[in-house]
């Protein structure tokens, strides 16, 4: 029954509004990806894609997952499985579209 | 002086180990779009890549950035400003050297 006290009513609306702009942040970041790899596939070209970033990425994804399993967070654990996959198809993309 | 219990120093350890962890992943995130952006700019084809992936990537840091200025945590803050900066120069090179 606290909530109905205005001033945490507020705070706690706010704290309500952070977390929503978390997990949609969250759900964006995973899908950063996808247009590369639906462009790349379409196109059968990655000449000008970087092999570096993506290979960057699915090592940072890999540390994120350890991050996010230390701290039992299943929202970065799933966010960063997501973006793994997406960069571990790019790199798979660039290997044999490279021309 | 209670940290000389051994348990609660293993969890110490462990819990330093995971924000380590989270800083190193955090420090790597802001570097992941730099191997395209000097690609990029080198080769002067942008061909291939993405525009939507860095419109997206854009639109998502500002949310981040956001998130990170609601809950006053300056790694997100950074980390976010420093791939908005590279996302926002990918968008600028796309469209100039989009041939």
């Amino acid at each position: 029954m606290r909530s109905f006290a205005p001033l945490l009513s507020i705070k706690s609306l706010l704290m309500n509004g952070t977390e929503i702009l978390g997990y949609a942040a969250g759900a964006i970041t995973s899908l950063t990806f996808l247009p590369q790899v639906v462009k790349t596939w379409k196109e059968r070209s990655a000449k000008d894609v970087s092999l570096l970033m993506f290979i960057i990425a699915a090592v940072n994804e890999v540390m994120w997952i350890g991050y996010g399993t230390l701290r039992s967070d299943w929202v970065i654990i799933a966010t960063n499985a997501v973006v793994l996959i997406m960069s571990l198809t790019m790199i798979f993309l660039k290997l044999r579209f490279n021309k």
